[in-house]
């Protein structure tokens, strides 16, 4: 009987959490410590002439104003892959709101006093403020020597194609078969273009970091997504070894990949480095919305079918504006390439994927990373092909959808799921064939749509490390790298060391994230955690299991094998005693513990796209009910998600990650836009940029998340909380095309455009 | 050649201390967090009738008024070896200064102000006051029951007596021989009875913790010598498993053994708990002289010799004023009873050792623990057999010591150094034998004296635990349990690896000292952290050390044997790879790090008096010439000391151990004694009592440091910084009969104590 693992154990920081006594970044105040404001360009593209900080400088309370000037760092450019962006602007700025100087006072009210006390003098350059015009022959360039060039290992796969003159700063390229003569063996072809608008994660907690520097050491306190990864770069910036860089993680309010890699973090090292002293730098909303965002895509699709709609040859191109700066745009890039082509058997693929500098907001890890934009395509055109071949769209993908066992590429592992009964699933909970309920207003219409889309799961992460301790009272510690930023992976991975060593949840404890005594773990992102880090956490909870049942086979002088396991006691034969018992027996009263140590690595593959196989497939489903009244207006009567757990570790988390990860797929296929006019982001405010709210909740709404076991986590564990943003794009235009006829390239599907779609269809045009 | 041992490495924590930057458990400052007051006893032993907490609780910004009516923990008793110590008073008060209640408010003044408006009634009851008040027959109980006889397994050794109906609550036996034989077949016996009075330890840094109790959770900073024990303590008496309890220490402004176990942090915890919130609780300079002393003592000693000088029989009886709670009475009780009768060949040893309660502020671990008190009566008795017997008292003592390699008891390691060889360096370096130099002034007598003595070191750390990663950079990072609390042990530690590894000190750094995240270890005391955590950091890095050959083996295809390792880097033949090279080879650029893992036990030994070896033995040797005017004044004119650091890690950290434990040797003998009038302790200031300055520095000091190698530590290390305490006394003692022909057996030797004397020989009597 299990323990702890498929049980809805309630959260080890829910008290914490819901009585305010959780300590975030924003929470933290060291002796001395100095508040920190940042003073952000007004120009999309400028030369900075000239800085003079002395008026800020001489402000009472003011201790550091940090400018290009007076920069201690050897290195001063960071970036995951590529090492483009500055602490603070050296030559030129590029996008409205990149940093240029940077204050510490005694608190926030001086800071910004100062920074309004700061000149400077720039020169305006021509902006490119998209992908065409960043493109466009004699464009000039964003980073005068493209910084792409110098790196030489950057991107794992062997796909990635250089381009040094121009602003494209990642290319990755995939074919298989010959696409060409594929289009050319085919019945029919279909080109489409599909537009997604840049988003932003807007987690609860803005960026936040403090920084120690205290000259032989560093200390950063952050609620990043990735303490190790940005460990390196805050050691190799200030030039200290790794060993006296330390990052610690408080609890971080949501990341979905705003919180990856260095952010704020250098800066406020240098900041502290000038002012001699701890800084704390916590910017508003506003400021985030600045700081990164899912960037815009432009997806071109072409598949060739055969009359009774066998797919024969698809060719895809994806744009990407990847903004001022790379930041985890090349990575984002190449698995949007790779998952460009969608989980059908298709002999003829060839993709291409860019990623383009522009002097916008940089783009980059967002949940779902690459994968709704090119599902939103495909599972669109999916539909096209179906009405236009008249088969039904449902079995359209059921002739063509990969199987259980089925290579999605060469190199990875195979399809661990079965998306047909998954798909038929999805279909049957939405009443798929069945007619919409009759209409109560007139010049409303009704309709359906599905769709169905997978995503190679666990990113990156291609190594971790776990450690299970039992403590001389019996009691269990597990130290884990993986943040904890909501999704519960701290309790999920909890219950896997209490099941493998049958003790109960509350008798363990997850160590705090601290780089100086975690072990090492590359981040917490592409739903990695319990597959990943789950497999290290289960070989350090064995491993400790193992020393615990050798004590306890001298103890009852029998083999291990015959110890039996529960409730935090060994017993064997007639004989038992608890784990604080055998642990007494053998240190002593006073002293000792077990310790057990696991890993997880990935290893490399030559014939994988990416360089590594994926760690497990993460799937998700849709389908949805809609109403379009004659503004173009949609609504959400109904809507369903699927998507695979492999075997819930926690079923109340997995439903929580499900549900809100359809709720972003869905403020990204109705609301949720970047608007830019003239460079400058216009609606950087909740009051402009339009979240989902309750009432924007579908009115029907339901997830189904099966187990089929097939996961390479514990007990068949996969991962989940991106499944969903998958299909909820092209599942609701596609229902929008059943009630209208018309088909929305754009997204997000606002009145606007659904109305001038609707126009255009029946003859008049909107503006 | 060394690489980073037997160097003078600047300390990792220096910069930091000097430029004000460490914090220490008293910079706190944590979100919502309370201030903490104690509201202590002004009767030394006294019933609480009754305790009114509403007018207090009813004060404006007061959280938390803590009594005995509100203490919600189950077992409210703590204590290292007996658990006697309520959090707050239960029944009774038992010293003046005990904790009666304690208050949490919004800033101290207001707690200040809660204090004086608690009302508490009590009944006096008859206070003891010496040790022979509570061991005169009819002596009222201070523990209605004696706690000892409640807990089955306390003191480590065999050699325990139990008393029942007593105020004694431990009693230490040892005998070798039939003392009463060997007194008879002595030709001369010696009794003379040595008294020494109670000391105060004085850290820099009171007594502070901040705890956060979150229900399912507790955090305690803390700046204790004993974080697991601590971390163990507070699980038990607060009800969690010791996973969710976390000792965090950080930087300590000095121990001496005031911060071993439980001091006030078991209370913040409590306040905590009632507050519901975090708690600072820092006690002033004065409440830190009513926590815990260095308990007085009464040593009467007896010895049998030849004429020849020749020792043959030593009966020891030892007699510490315990205080009101046990503490780590027993321990201290333990190994003076065992150290009594100094490093000698006698055949025939009978000792016993008491600790008695009394209505005085607790006694327990101080630098030396029990040494000095016994030290100080053999070396002085050492003086007045050799005057007796016509024998130099240096030669009497190389009659009589034992050799390197010797015995000191049965079951314990040899003598690990040469103390004749020794003996002879500080008595050359005085210039034993050769007349003072002539006096300037009337009245004023000068003399030299001598004395040697030698402690058991490492105490009762019997494990120890540590860890030492290699970073993808090559770098170093150390996980270790010792207490960093001046003394420079980090350091030391650090350049341990940096000599296993071949590293470069400053690529090395030590983790922050966490209870979630550090290797299990007893606690620092006892000199034990170079040889017993040192055993323990050498083992982890050699461990991490063959990792790294296994790689550099796998990568220069060559066995690892045949690698060098110098500066951070792997040379085989004449190819050459950094660490950093040697790992990303193997883990990839941005992942992976080398765990090494090691572990260092004592193993129980039935014949063992303490139940374990000893891990080296700590020797101090010391000769003084003093001057003693007319009226009692004894000022040091200079002062050797000498002992045997094994091999030095760091020998400036050697020499500023060994020169401040002088000090201390030096200010229990001339200085230092808490006086007490009626059960109160009169003299609990630095304006009252005295510290050694500046101004008492002797007028010549030399500290001589040998390096013999016998030590088990890394390199033959050993132990320091407890030595210099063991022979001040006795050889200031006996440099004062040099100089007037009087003994004084009371020490500090006060000038009205030794006018005193000179007037008792004199005839004239003094008051």
């Amino acid at each position: 009987m299990s323990v702890a693992v498929g049980k809805s154990v309630p959260r080890i920081d829910g008290r914490e959490k819901v009585t305010g006594r959780a300590v975030y970044a924003s929470d933290l105040k060291l002796p001395n410590m100095a508040h920190g404001k940042i003073l952000r360009s007004s120009y999309a593209h400028a030369k900075v002439v000239r800085i003079d900080a002395r008026r800020a400088e001489a402000l009472p309370g003011v201790f550091a104003v940090l400018t290009r000037e007076n920069l201690m760092s050897g290195a001063p450019f960071y970036g995951t892959y590529i090492k483009d962006q500055p602490i603070v602007a050296l030559d030129k700025v590029r996008y409205i709101g990149d940093v240029v100087a940077a204050v510490a006072a005694s608190d926030e009210r001086i800071a910004d006093q100062a920074l309004a006390a700061i000149e400077v003098e720039y020169e305006e350059l021509p902006a490119l403020l998209d992908v065409d015009a960043a493109l466009a022959q004699g464009a000039a360039m964003i980073h005068d020597e493209n910084p792409a060039r110098k790196d030489p290992r950057y991107g794992y796969g062997a796909s990635v194609v250089r381009h040094d003159a121009t602003n494209i700063f990642y290319h990755f390229h995939y074919e298989r078969g010959d696409v060409e003569r594929g289009l050319k063996e085919s019945d029919r072809v279909f080109t489409e273009t599909y537009y997604l608008a840049g988003a932003q994660h807007y987690p609860m907690e803005s960026h936040v970091s403090v920084a120690d520097d205290r000259g032989e050491e560093i200390t950063v306190w952050s609620g990043t997504q990735t303490p190790f990864p940005l460990r390196q770069e805050i050691a190799r910036m200030f030039g200290l070894p790794q060993s006296r860089v330390r990052v610690i993680v408080p609890y971080v309010g949501g990341g979905y990949g705003a919180k990856s890699g260095v952010k704020y973090e250098a800066l406020t090292v240098a900041l502290s480095r000038l002012a001699q002293r701890p800084v704390r730098l916590r910017v508003t909303a506003e400021e985030t919305f600045k700081t990164l965002s899912d960037p815009s895509a432009k997806v071109t699709i072409t598949t060739g079918v055969k009359n009774d709609g066998t797919f024969v040859a698809r060719r895809c191109e994806v744009y990407f504006d990847g903004g001022a700066y790379a930041n985890s745009g090349p990575t984002v890039t190449e698995r949007a390439g790779y998952r460009a082509h969608g989980p059908y058997r298709i002999p003829h693929v060839k993709t291409d994927a860019y990623c383009v500098y522009t002097n916008k907001v940089p783009g980059g890890a967002f949940r779902g990373f690459g994968g709704p934009q090119v599902s939103f395509a495909y599972e669109s055109q999916a539909d096209t092909i179906a009405r236009a071949l008249s088969i039904d769209a449902v079995e359209l993908r059921l002739k063509n959808l990969l199987d259980r066992g089925d290579l999605y590429t060469a190199g990875n592992i195979p399809i661990d799921c079965d998306l047909k009964t998954e798909l038929k699933s999805v279909a049957g909970a939405i009443g798929w064939g069945e007619k919409s309920a009759p209409l109560q207003k007139p010049g409303v219409r009704r309709g359906k749509g599905i769709a169905c889309a997978v995503k190679d799961g666990g990113g990156v992460n291609k190594e971790a490390n776990a450690m299970v301790q039992i403590l001389i009272d019996g009691s269990g510690l597990l130290f884990l790298g993986s943040v904890e930023m909501g999704q519960g992976v701290r309790t999920a991975l909890m219950q896997v060391v209490a099941e493998e060593l049958s003790l109960p949840p509350a008798k363990i404890q997850v160590a705090p994230l601290d780089s100086a005594s975690t072990p090492f773990d590359r981040g917490t992102h592409a739903s990695s955690a319990i597959t990943v880090m789950g497999q290290a956490v289960q070989a350090a909870a064995r491993d400790a299991r193992a020393q615990l049942l050798a004590l306890a086979a001298e103890l009852f002088e029998a083999p291990a094998e015959r110890m039996k396991l529960a409730d935090g006691r060994v017993s064997c034969g007639g004989k038992e005693a608890s784990f604080a018992e055998i642990l007494r027996r053998h240190f002593g009263d006073l002293e000792g513990e077990i310790t057990g140590r696991g890993r997880y690595k990935v290893e490399r593959r030559d014939d994988a796209p990416l360089g590594y196989p994926a760690t497990f497939w993460e799937n998700g489903l849709a389908a949805a009910e809609v109403e379009v009244d004659e503004t173009g207006a949609v609504k959400l009567l109904n809507y369903v998600s699927l998507t695979d757990a492999g075997k819930m570790i926690n079923p109340g988390h997995c439903l929580g990650q499900e549900e809100g990860s359809v709720l972003f797929g869905i403020g990204h296929a109705l609301h949720e836009e970047l608007v830019y006019s003239a460079g400058q982001l216009v609606n950087p405010t909740v009051m402009d940029y339009h979240l989902p709210r309750f009432r924007d909740l579908p009115g029907k709404f339901h997830s189904i998340i099966v187990e089929e076991g097939g996961g390479t986590g514990p007990f068949g564990a996969k991962g989940i909380g991106e499944g969903g943003t998958l299909a909820a794009a092209a599942a609701i235009c596609n229902a929008v095309y059943d009630a209208t006829g018309v088909r929305v390239y754009h997204v997000p599907l606002t009145s606007q455009r659904v109305w001038n779609a609707l126009a255009e269809k029946s003859g008049k045009r909107g503006e």
